[in-house]
């Protein structure tokens, strides 16, 4: 089973990672970026072929090794 | 409108992030992992309102900037 953890910095937290990726478009011509935010993206396939418990597992693998909850907001996709 | 662009190795590019993360959740007691893949996540808000003229510049941005193309793949999605 395939699942997506989504993981991005809290809303407020500093994002030095999407604050350069900003200026470095509009610096070669983008036009009209507000802001730019950057996170991780992590898909793992599981030998767990329930997708409940496939989700309760990537959960708590988000929540202890994955995601900095201080400062990091996690989701997680059933993707199949 | 806010775009979220996520970008992933290709298949059958080495990822060490990936293989790295694997280990940590099978060291830390986490059973059945068979991959993991790791990605950038990246949520830009643009002036632009038209959605596909947004899509379109956040291609652009992902083919020039976002992503390496030899060996990234990457996924435009509309968020809002």
């Amino acid at each position: 089973m395939k699942i997506r953890v989504d993981i991005m910095p809290k809303e407020g937290v500093l994002d030095p990672q999407g604050k350069a990726i900003g200026h470095a478009l509009t610096s070669l011509g983008f036009e009209g970026v507000q802001d730019v935010r950057m996170g991780k993206s992590i898909i793992l396939t599981l030998d767990e072929t329930d997708p409940q418990k496939a989700e309760s597992t990537a959960t708590a693998m988000a929540q202890k090794i994955l995601a900095n909850m201080v400062i990091e907001d996690f989701k997680v996709t059933i993707l199949q």
